[in-house]
């Protein structure tokens, strides 16, 4: 329904690039992704959509009925043929999917022809925006839930076809499956679900609805137990059918509470399972859960096994967006900057390279230094905006973030798949100390420039201003 | 990219279904789409989405690859079979898209075999919620910029491809274009556009960077004249190449202030071009608007013609997500209701009609009522959830407002463009009287039961209480 082709953009992308092009000011360009705040007022971010977007830009194409639509704006025929023939065939420096970011520093570099790489702008920004918007949500919701299950179930409130980017992105925050199927089976990743009020319902009885599913689905039977009267009567019926189920040599997997007060339905739940020996038999919850209710669940010491998340993580609650931007900051060899009254919306100019220090322990300190890409390793590094301010980096080890991805329009970097990626998150993540994990107040991770790149940006500014 | 195929939904659609099947308790279902509260805390909501829902409907099928993605959910071989062969052979009854809708009444209503109306959920859910929350978002956005010009360019803060829906809802909630080339090439809605910072940077020079652009681009031509400094350069520059225009014979169509305080640039930006006689030129202004911005530059008397609004927009800020749900009311000709410690939450049993009651002046009233649909008029209505409260009916006229759209899985109504759906509405918002429209503490719209409706469920209710 949705084809992701050349006019998956922005009008304004189109009309500056035939600007270049019939100005014939086809010149390299390196744009930088970053944004400018950690997103929930958290400590970290977790980078997401990138394996996406490789695969998207390396077959963008206009189609016929492209063309034939673009021919309402104005553009010369010989643009449009210019179009016609498009590929995308720029380099990409990136961190790697998974990544842990923070803010006002380059996540990822274009480097090209300014048409391609401009074209390219609003596709690259509404990919990784998202994703990394979810992915962030996610880890924020694993934190919280410790080593319990996730089940993401919100596309019923995604936006729209934006719920098949998120169930990925829930993935590789940490999530452990999706109601999603559509997204299971184009990412691989592990689906799960059972039924809904309505299937209860369209019986009589709930305990002959219960029996027809663990007959009919045995494996991974979970029993919703809220329809009519979760303690009276839906946990009753529930353990009938599980007994039932070990006459039969199996076991029921759970039931699932989705109403009323979960941390008292979920303790009274666990006491009449075990008191029928049905220890086995996990509970689930859903209903409008987030990263506080579950730790507030977890405080109540509920003893919930699975936790079922929807709108509060498939639309990043309350955030709505990653405040990611695309700056020029290189136009055929020179440094370019965006000016702004306020500091900390003045870009970084040139091409970069981001070095995070590590630790004795292995782990992250807590400061990436950004530097000119020529110049290598850096020594000290000096606070983004406060001139007072500098950190010496002598004892740690410099780790480059910035990894060639993509030349000349073709990927360099091997095809990663989502579990992939989930696994070396959660293995980056664990190096990143707690304090930054934390919700209130995290402790704010170290973002300097190399004095190279200070003295450059400075430069700049003052020819600006001047 | 993303293909709407019958694995866009939810896994517990497909394990009920699967019960169903082996079962073969396919008895005929109905349910309603309804959602609980207007978002934004509104007196009103503009339903949209439908068109894209009957299109993907009328189609939807699942794949090959779909069947064999589901072989390893535990189906049988028959069931898999069924799916292979699944098509949509229902009935749906639904409002217009385009109307203004109330909450705890039913906007549209399945009709099928239990199989097929419980696959289609998650799809319906997911693309109506999204684009009624947009439409809704857009309708207060309009309320507040009146006539003036409104543009989306909310693509690259959208969540991911949900900003193709995005697009095509904000212009049935009253915007005139979109930035998103995809969405107006495929919804046939107006794009405009013309330029970023990252293309005036690319030039050493703002001025030659305009006229190049002035020059290639003489039509709807918009100079961003933020980029260095607004007042001192942006403006002059922009000033300079609109005569030069002239000089050609052509006019500049506006500028474009992108940061700072755009009540007071708006202001200066009017005097300085009307002392040039530049009274034609238009001013257009970006920056993280909504509703409420744009109604205090409205109040301060800013000179703007053209609002273009991204973020706030395309995700529906603060809301998130319209809490649309889906609900047996049906099954195999006896009444369904959802049961709920609050009576707010349980839902409405039968196949229903609902009766919007217009006042001698062809107005909106401000009551819906909602009946059996077997029983024909209603003369008066009863409060949703107060017995002591009810309405007498007798002067107004009752407008049906539930139509037979989809009959056996073909569509029944005719395809309607956006731009005829965002005329409808348009007129039917304008006879919804302004109480309903304000944003603060906005009236109440009645919601009320026929008689014989408010009887069937107070029934129901009590059989499943004792």
């Amino acid at each position: 329904m949705i084809n992701i082709t050349g006019t998956y953009t922005d009008l304004y992308q189109l009309t500056m690039a035939h600007v270049y092009f019939q100005t014939k000011r086809e010149g390299r360009a390196v744009f930088d992704y970053y944004f400018r705040s950690n997103p929930f007022d958290g400590g970290y971010t977790i980078f997401a959509g990138l394996e996406n977007i490789l695969e998207i830009i390396e077959n963008l194409r206009f189609t016929s009925e492209d063309i034939a639509h673009l021919e309402q704006y104005g553009f010369d025929a010989s643009f449009l043929d210019y179009l016609r023939e498009f590929k995308f065939k720029g380099n990409i420096y990136s961190v790697q999917e998974g990544d842990i970011v923070f803010p006002n520093r380059p996540i990822l570099q274009v480097e090209g022809n300014i048409i391609e790489v401009q074209i390219i702008e609003t596709l690259l920004l509404n990919i990784l925006n998202f994703q990394t918007l979810i992915a962030t949500k996610a880890s924020r919701i694993r934190y919280s839930a410790k080593n319990e299950t996730l089940l993401d179930m919100g596309l019923r409130r995604a936006h729209a076809t934006g719920g098949y980017f998120a169930s990925r992105a829930a993935v590789i925050g940490g999530f452990d499956s999706t109601s999603n199927v559509k997204a299971a089976e184009d990412f691989n990743i592990p689906s799960s679900g059972t039924m809904a009020h309505s299937y209860i319902q369209s019986y009589r009885d709930e305990l002959e609805a219960f029996r027809d599913f663990a007959r009919i689905r045995p494996k991974n039977c979970v029993l919703l137990v809220d329809t009519y009267n979760t303690l009276k009567i839906g946990i009753p019926n529930a353990i009938t059918v599980a007994k039932e189920m070990e006459s039969r040599g199996e076991q029921l997997l759970g039931i699932r509470l989705d109403s009323g007060d979960l941390s008292y339905l979920a303790k009274k739940a666990r006491k009449m399972l075990d008191s029928e020996q049905l220890v086995y038999v996990k509970i689930v919850v859903s209903n409008q859960l987030d990263e506080f209710v579950i730790k507030s669940l977890k405080e109540q010491g509920a003893p919930i096994d699975i936790y079922g998340v929807g709108t509060n993580l498939v639309t990043g609650k309350p955030d709505a967006a990653l405040d990611g931007v695309y700056k020029l900051s290189e136009y055929n060899g020179e440094p370019r900057i965006k000016i702004s009254e306020n500091i900390i919306k003045i870009s970084l100019p040139s091409r970069k390279q981001v070095y995070r220090m590590i630790d004795q322990n292995g782990m992250f300190y807590g400061a990436d230094a950004i530097a000119l890409y020529s110049e290598g390793k850096v020594w000290e590094m000096w606070h983004l905006f406060d001139p007072t301010k500098k950190l010496n980096l002598d004892s740690f080890e410099h780790q480059p973030l910035l990894k060639t991805i993509m030349t000349d329009g073709k990927r360099k970097s091997p095809v990663r798949t989502v579990s992939e990626i989930a696994d070396y998150s959660k293995k980056q993540l664990a190096l990143l100390p707690e304090e930054y994990k934390r919700f209130q107040n995290p402790h704010i991770y170290k973002i300097g420039l190399s004095p190279n790149l200070k003295n450059e940006r400075d430069r700049l500014i003052n020819e600006h201003r001047s």
